[in-house]
């Protein structure tokens, strides 16, 4: 029997069109590998030009470059097979114009080139757009005379026997199986949300197992506008026993002997812990892909702003985070109150601006128009919008990124306003229900109390009219959570909805209603992190014009 | 020789979602083609559930309400075979759960179903996304002995002949060429964009031509969010020649013998006449299915909120439109005077609501925070959120839709504010570049003056700070939207974008820049009818944190 190959996995943290970066991340894994004697060092995928590159992929240029890139570092190879992910172009003369291609490069030069077969077009993912898949037959990849399967991302995720109902009628893992492997190696850039973690290492189990050889995949890691990949390269050994795992939300770089090694196996984290971290990676690396340096946010002393503000702080530091107190005609001195103590606990700036005289003013100038009528969602919206323009004002004036700080529950139902506290560049909380966002800050708060008790154990309340109640509009979280789960996340009709959560027909059909008819609203969100298995934006894709209702 | 069949053509607006609505439509195009003794009547892709119902795909239900309407629909045809596009369930134990589909019904039964083979998944399409791809062999559709070739759409836009790189290696109507076609049916969802009209006449003629039969096209008509189908069903003979082609914009229904029938071969329209037919019909059709029954606009006196506002006017009927001069601190005189009147050529109502007051306010409650320092972009940006505010204050009181008056140009460089001038809930101008917005203008004005001459003939401004031009920050109209075209429609580098144009090779980066960075902005922006080959908004999907430059 051969010697095992020693496989480097360099769990890398790419950004979009940064051929520069990329590349000296790619390098800088390659000859460490190279060091450690490697015989193999996997990249993520497409880690030449970023994941996912969407419509650059349409640039001419764009490919010229990711091509030029991808001979350099070709040329940076030494005796270890740098395996990474890239584009190629198709010179066939019909068909797409690139593929979603894994490159194996070794002594300065390529020595093969794989196409991903299945390109994955649901959700969040619009790879049939841009790939034109490979053909048969698979890629097999020589290693020291050892023979290696190459795979990337979801080739690898239509196994007939895990799924109730496969996707694809290809399956690469069964074409790969009659090749005599030594292991698979699989590249990705498979983005975390919530349990995704664990159905990954289920299924890729049962590739090694349903195979008979071991399998080594390396996963991106990184916020790219709104996923969050989490890292978490994987190994398993050939009776499908995990063999190694990479550290959560962080970049990372470790080696393992195939067969018969073992790797660190990293902590995976309770469900909060993963969020908070899914969380601070995304904005932490929005902030730095997009050069912002610093965040303001408007802090209401309500949870959701005292999470948002604690995240932030988390991930951009306390002295780049700027609280603003706007309190309104409705607002309660408790709130102010909480504001503070927030602002204190975090240790960030808060600027307190009261937002009556604005409001004074938009109500006179208004006044003749309104005819007399008295609109109460009107005056509402206008407290919110001068609240938003008020932050978006000192993002111009201070080049801060504005962090909106509704959550999935409101934007589901519509109970948010556009341009006011929908406003800014990244909706922190966009995809957490508002039970979850509860859940979060007890996370947050576990080791230190940076949330003020007061903050999480109030009512919610909008604070838009007076005494007003979140419950004055809207069924109590844990009723509605579950609705919008079933309603959202699961495409369930209203009836189905309702059995399943033990919530009324009438009231599923109203939730129902709701989130369809307040489609529009969500179709002007900025881009927020994916936690769920549905969220908003362009994972779901709804007509606003359209009159379907069951 | 047998007879000709005589083949009816029902060009209808479909709603999507609306079972019922399109139920009807379809029955009355039934039996109105029954009634005139047709042999065969053509509805367009997807008739009975809408199109594009995008994510709605996702719910059972909406699948199940489309098979009830489809053989509700089935049980009503007569004599004659009525062909619909809709949805057929893929009974197989892989791929995806729904297929595009044709289906063919007579004496109340279904006779037959196609599965659309080519599945668009590029610009604003997804088809990828949610249908499986019908499999070989055609499908010929007997009718009266006839033989009937079926083709959806996109199958018939893959001819080798016609296309310099075809997108497929599959190609529907060459593998009907040996089944001695007597014609071929093919239905459609084909949107319009400016020159479409034509590409799809000759890309038709080719296929007629090429395969030596004639072809009768029925394409769908009507607005939903961001598409405008145009109608325009086609028929050609077996020589290539034009015998029929449907209204522009409007629903339409039409009979010809095949072969050797003619049908009336309606106007296709000047360029700014078709632009002006599909704007009009994109907001009332958008109007319609969303309920909205007014809108309002904010109206500057400068040309593209006049241009909104008469399109508006002729979409919706001049009390219907509420028009709002907002003037600020740097609105000149003459604004006022032009936006009173336009709205009096149009007819509408004008509120006049001045900025000032709420602008002090802002300044003053906001000096503390700005720290004595004077930013020109929060300034600018503050008047126009303000108008924002104010126009969605006016929805919410009134239920109005607010139509943001912003063109292209202007989003594409970002010389736009986020929840200022972009606020609303439709963008009527937002694929039109501004040199465009001036050649509506005159064609609006071509029989009536509509919009005011001052309107046109004054030098852009935003009028947010003193005697303020756009010159100041863009450079001229004529040089800027070339320069658009060409890295935004055509995805050019900026240095060929330079060369193309005659712009110097510095001012293509700058211009090119600007579009990469304000991606943040467009993320953000309402729906708006698409005009040019690439719109801003689901057309374009680009990062926005990324940093390719080239």
């Amino acid at each position: 029997m051969n010697r095992s190959l020693k496989v480097a996995v360099a769990q890398i943290d790419t950004t979009v069109g940064d051929f520069a970066g990329n590349s000296e991340k790619i390098l800088a894994g390659g000859w460490r590998a190279e060091k450690d004697g490697a015989d193999l060092v996997l990249f993520p995928e497409l880690a030449v030009c970023g994941y996912p590159p969407k419509d650059l992929l349409e640039r001419r240029s764009f490919l010229e470059e990711s091509e030029r890139a991808t001979r350099r570092l070709a040329r940076a190879s030494g005796e270890a097979v740098w395996l990474f992910g890239s584009l190629a172009k198709n010179r066939a003369r019909a068909g797409r114009s690139v593929f979603n291609a894994a490159v194996a490069a070794r002594r300065g030069r390529i020595s093969g080139i794989y196409h991903k077969r299945l390109l994955p077009t649901y959700d969040v993912f619009d790879e049939g757009r841009y790939f034109e898949p490979g053909a048969k037959p698979p890629y097999v990849l020589a290693v020291r005379g050892r023979r290696v399967g190459v795979t990337i991302c979801e080739d690898i995720w239509n196994d007939k026997t895990f799924w109730k109902r496969p996707l694809y009628e290809a399956d690469p893992v069964r074409d790969l199986r009659p090749l005599r492997l030594d292991f698979h190696a699989n590249i990705s850039a498979s983005p975390w949300t919530l349990g995704k973690e664990r159905l990954r290492e289920r299924m890729m189990r049962k590739v090694a197992l349903g195979s008979g050889v071991p399998l080594v995949s390396c996963n991106l890691v990184g916020g790219n506008d709104g996923l969050v990949f989490d890292g978490r390269s994987l190994a398993f050994d050939d009776k499908g026993k995990l063999v190694g795992r990479g550290r959560s939300f962080e970049e990372d770089y470790w080696t393992i002997d195939v067969p018969g090694g073992r790797a660190p196996i990293a902590e995976l984290g309770s469900d909060t812990e993963q969020i908070r971290r899914a969380l601070v990676l995304a904005l932490k690396d929005y902030a730095e892909k997009t050069g912002f340096t610093s965040a303001v946010l408007g802090v209401s002393g309500g949870i959701d702003s005292a999470v948002t503000a604690a995240l932030a702080v988390e991930a951009l530091g306390p002295d780049r985070v700027l609280g603003v107190a706007m309190p309104g005609p409705y607002s309660s001195q408790g709130s102010l109150r909480d504001a503070r103590d927030l602002a204190e606990r975090l240790g960030m700036r808060l600027l307190e601006i009261p937002i009556g005289p604005v409001f004074e003013a938009y109500l006179s100038t208004l006044s003749r128009a309104f005819e007399g009528k008295d609109c109460k969602a009107a005056q509402e919206n206008l407290q919110a919008r001068i609240r938003g323009a008020i932050l978006m004002a000192l993002s111009n004036q201070f080049g801060h990124l504005v962090l909106s700080t509704g959550n999935k529950s409101e934007l589901a139902v519509g109970y948010c306003t556009l341009y006011g506290d929908m406003a800014g560049g990244y909706a922190l909380l966009s995809d957490i229900p508002k039970t979850l966002v509860y859940a979060l800050a007890n996370e947050i708060n576990r080791d230190r109390v940076r949330i003020p008790p007061a903050s999480i154990s109030k009512e919610p309340s909008a604070e838009l009219a007076p005494n007003q109640k979140d419950s004055d509009s809207l069924p109590p979280y844990p009723i509605l959570d579950p609705l919008i789960e079933a309603l959202v996340d699961q495409s369930l009709p209203a009836s189905v909805a309702a059995r399943k959560t033990g919530a009324s027909p009438a009231l599923a059909r109203e939730i129902a209603g709701r989130v369809d008819r307040n489609e529009y609203k969500r179709r002007q969100i900025p881009p927020g992190p994916k936690v769920t298995a549905r969220a908003f934006g362009e994972g779901r894709r709804y007509p606003i014009a359209q009159k379907f209702r069951v």
